[in-house]
């Protein structure tokens, strides 16, 4: 019987989790908030909290076999390495899998949270029987990951697979990154509520008012109510993201391309211009022949899952050689 | 001793070389125009001269291990058809591979010549040493192949690596393939050409006259003597490079990228901008550490270089597996 901990490293939330055999649904699962709340006294850091959320699941025998952490942000899969963190404070530079590691005394390996999601729907979800797949989740950012010849691509760092940076519009909006007219700069969540925030301040009609946080969920819901303004704020992601997946399917010739992220839920409103820009991008139709565009399978629940995968697959591939 | 003969179909010209053991240098060479010539009699099919030049250099003892073709155009390297050739009227979707092999009596491969250029460049060339590399081709089209931990990225179908269809300005100038604002379209030789002749049409002020026929070449030539019109058309293929190979960078995190083709031999005229560019466009400078940007090995004879890689790959293959 092999022993998995999977650890997700949100921005607000740490979740880690015992996974048993060959289960999808774990055998313990833990939360903690990534920083400490003013009512709570103990540990100040994220990696002790951390380390305390994983102590809190360790089976009674002490028996685990590997632990697998996703992380938001740019890791080193191959050092263990967490580069920076997004919105942790402090988390720069942090060689977290050899902290638990030594602490744990388990492997411990650590990846890109975007690039486990892609893993995850490889092995568990709506990916499953692609040699080659294209994972985009589009939510606050864009996040991506690659699965080539059933082999998630990592690149000579790990860094590969930043899909959200590709440029889709020269000299367009300012990116999250700095640099201008990356995708991620033209239809994530942000982009959309901050494209929307803009016309209303220019006079635009819709039942949003110029007075409001716009959200992308709030423009989401307008839009299938009806809202012109807002179904035109999804037509334009969906646009950014058709040109960007037709560059990406030329680049991969995959045959799946898996939507996550909380934009994708936005049904016909944005995958209907989406398809239609792929079609006005795509250099030929046999790109398009077989090829499955659809949402990802797993929601909140992708970095676990992924995680999951990693550690599975890291499992199997010990197996096999031996 | 392993023989290996790599075939190079060009628009105008074919050619077919024996290798012998580890030497890059061909035991022999021959060629011949890809259409029979008006003076010529004989075969009037491109398959049928094919077949009769590998003849005119088949070793005396008969013995070939292996056939190695690198075509333009698409085509699928998996069931060796090539499924479209350009300047080749008639030649769709040619079973090449199992013609070449029932004729000989000897395994065939086939590979896009840009693909099998890219591995020839990391087999032997630039790109020797880099487990993740991006090759592009820029001459009267943009072509590429790239190399994902040490092996040639094909794809489901072999159509991976069309890096010179990625859209880098939506609604942009109309592409070979007829649709919008690909890299082909802002930065082949085709596109710069057409670029300067447009401004001469406009009345620009060029060293060339709107009277003459403008090639790429001509550009290249008047821009090291000074031209300014001709530097801005580099200039501007250079930028339109430079937000490819960033989002080509994010996608793979490549630590080469090899650059063959006329166009590439323009020097720091292009690369200069191409860099600003690259610089400009990509998030973050990680993934410019340790990379090296590089003109191609290989000029004309990069095409059989790269069958020779695959033949060579291919026996190295089945020597590792019995």
């Amino acid at each position: 019987m092999k022993e998995i901990i999977a650890v997700d490293i949100g921005g607000t939330q740490l979740r880690a989790a015992l996974y048993s055999d060959q289960e999808l649904k774990p055998v313990k699962l833990a939360r903690m908030s990534t920083q400490k709340t003013p009512k709570e006294s103990g540990p100040q850091e994220p990696v002790e909290r951390l380390a305390q959320l994983i102590e809190s699941i360790i089976p009674p025998d002490n028996k685990v076999d590997v632990i697998s952490v996703a992380a938001p942000g740019p890791v080193n899969p191959y050092t263990g390495v967490l580069l920076e963190a997004p919105n942790i404070p402090g988390w720069w530079d942090v060689p977290l899998a050899s902290i638990l590691e030594e602490r744990f005394q388990v492997k411990t390996l650590l990846g890109n949270d975007a690039n486990l999601a892609a893993l995850g729907e490889w092995m568990y979800g709506a990916g499953r029987g692609h040699k080659h797949m294209i994972y985009l989740t589009v939510s606050t950012g864009i996040g991506g990951g690659i699965i080539v010849d059933d082999r998630l691509l990592l690149g000579a760092r790990g860094l590969a697979a930043e899909v959200g940076h590709v440029t889709v519009l020269p000299e367009g909006p300012v990116c999250g990154c700095g640099q201008r007219g990356h995708l991620e700069a033209l239809a994530s969540g942000t982009a959309i509520a901050r494209w929307v925030t803009e016309q209303l301040a220019r006079g635009a009609e819709s039942q949003l008012s110029p007075k409001q946080l716009v959200t992308a969920k709030m423009v989401s819901t307008a839009a299938q109510a009806g809202d012109s303004l807002c179904i035109s704020a999804l037509a334009q992601a969906g646009y950014y993201l058709g040109i960007a997946i037709a560059s990406l399917l030329q680049t991969f010739n995959a045959t799946a391309v898996i939507m996550g992220g909380g934009v994708a839920r936005s049904g016909a409103l944005l995958f209907e211009p989406l398809m239609v820009s792929l079609k006005q991008h795509i250099m030929n139709s046999h790109y398009l022949d077989d090829l499955v565009i659809t949402p990802a399978a797993f929601g909140d629940e992708a970095g676990l899952t992924g995680a999951l995968a990693l550690g599975r697959n890291y499992l199997n591939q010990i197996a096999n050689s031996d």
